[in-house]
């Protein structure tokens, strides 16, 4: 089965990548907006009896779900076997459940579409903080790829003395493994969110590390508000100015800019996210997860 | 069976007005977006074993897709009987083929995705050029209703001597219908397309109607470039400063500011898009879809 793969808006380089270390077809689209707002979708390479693969990240969803769709569609109408979704970053993980009465199930509900249209699904790091797996929401194959080990990497290449610190107690778990891989201690935050940008935190055995570089790690830096107040936090206990990793660079509004003048040393993403802080690449774990699907079959 | 209407984001004028000549329910929802992007829904009436109506006009569609969808899927977690979407402007109705090869077909695909979740659609002068009937595209009964008799009224009341102008051949039925019950005399252009946003329009019969006011008439008004073009023609000739009638003001970008400039006496629309140029009710007509649909079943 030849195999060709096209990038959504914004996802062309990682797309490059992939194609190149799979050995496939770079296809040729046009994507984009009809002055109304409108999609307006071309596929120009043969895809008739092809595996097609589809790059898209999934921050700012909600303006990205129609183009993915109609591609989908697209190709399926012009003979595709079969389209198959990498999207190195998967919204709407958070309202798995029904918090309030009369709540959308967000997660379930874009899982459903999603699942509708595509035969398999490779993802990074998905929100998975009360499911265990991607199976209980989506009912297409997904392999799930995470990038504990490339931070811990980045962190042993690049970081002298470290002391890893994770936002809250559902990061633990993960926050963990990365400083074990990284040979490095940890601490864990205690978080009270108050809403979507008010969080209050407090940092226990802090005076123990005042030699260490702080090197603060979550899954999602969205607003910046949890690693704003840890920095901020840090700076006021005369802790070294500490580094910001994220896996996914969402960055909501001036986050990113808030977030470079706390006092931070650096910020660092993984590239599932196109972003100007983009240092570790993912790309190879994309690949594995890609081919995992495929052996598995 | 009882009723309960709810407005998505920016529909909140006309779903007063349906609901109350319906004499139904009006819910109460919360529909915002987090930081990130992502659409939060909640429904904070009860819906159980109710006819949920959502009134959702679809300029800007991408947007709007994903908070209607999940409005409508928790609808029906929640108990609802049916969902029914009251739609004034219907979006993807151009691309109803495959002009170029490897084209989507976007008409197609966009009526697939809402047939899929609701019960009914009641739209009005939706783009249909092509296709005769909404029944090719949309799998669900529809009622479509036609603002030509409101607008003719309009411009009985309100126009001494009129002339209509139609933008192009595909209008001219339409036009014709116009003109025929506001009593008045129509000519109709020929338009030439060289693109989306550039457009050449050439007048015939124009000397006729020195002493009459043009009124140009149109479907949708989007980037307004066969507008605009058309009034800066009737002025090189010395004609009446037009009034611009379209049903849906979608106003691309500032078509709105650039048409106002462009030397009309006035722009008028239906309520199908809230918009200040909106002048003719037409409320009352998604009312008739809307009966005419639970009447005929």
């Amino acid at each position: 089965m030849k195999t060709i793969l096209f990038a959504l808006p914004g996802n062309e380089k990682l797309t490059d990548t992939l194609t190149k270390h799979l050995n496939a077809e770079r296809g040729e689209s046009t994507i984009r907006n009809f002055p109304d707002g409108e999609s307006y979708i071309q596929i120009r390479s043969e895809v008739k009896n092809k595996r097609v693969v589809l790059v898209c990240t999934l921050n700012d969803p909600d303006t990205k779900f129609l183009p993915l769709y109609f591609f989908s569609k697209t190709a399926k109408d012009l003979g595709a076997d079969c389209t198959c979704l990498i999207a190195p970053y998967l919204a709407y993980m958070r309202q798995d459940k029904r918090f309030q009465p009369g709540e959308a199930i967000t997660s379930k509900y874009f899982g459903e579409l999603i699942s509708h249209f595509s035969e398999t699904l490779v993802t990074v790091d998905p929100h998975l903080h009360r499911r265990s797996n991607l199976t209980e929401i989506y009912s297409i194959p997904s392999q799930v790829v995470h990038a504990a080990d490339h931070i811990s990497n980045w962190i042993n290449q690049h970081v002298h003395n470290p002391v890893l610190v994770g936002p809250d107690s559902e990061s633990e778990q993960w926050v963990s493994e990365v400083a074990k891989n990284a040979m490095a201690p940890f601490i864990v935050l205690q978080k009270i969110r108050h809403g979507d940008k008010d969080v209050e935190v407090s940092i226990p055995q802090v005076q123990e590390f005042k030699n260490c570089t702080p090197v603060l790690v979550d899954d999602i830096i969205s607003t910046a508000r949890t690693m704003i107040e840890t920095v901020r936090h840090l700076n006021s206990l005369k802790m070294k100015a500490p580094i910001c990793i994220g896996v996914h660079a969402v960055f909501s509004g001036n986050a990113y800019k808030e977030l470079s003048n706390s006092g931070v040393k650096d910020i660092i993403t993984c590239n599932t996210i196109p972003h100007e802080s983009n240092q570790i690449d993912i790309s190879n774990l994309l690949l594995e997860g890609y081919n995992n699907h495929w052996n598995e079959k």
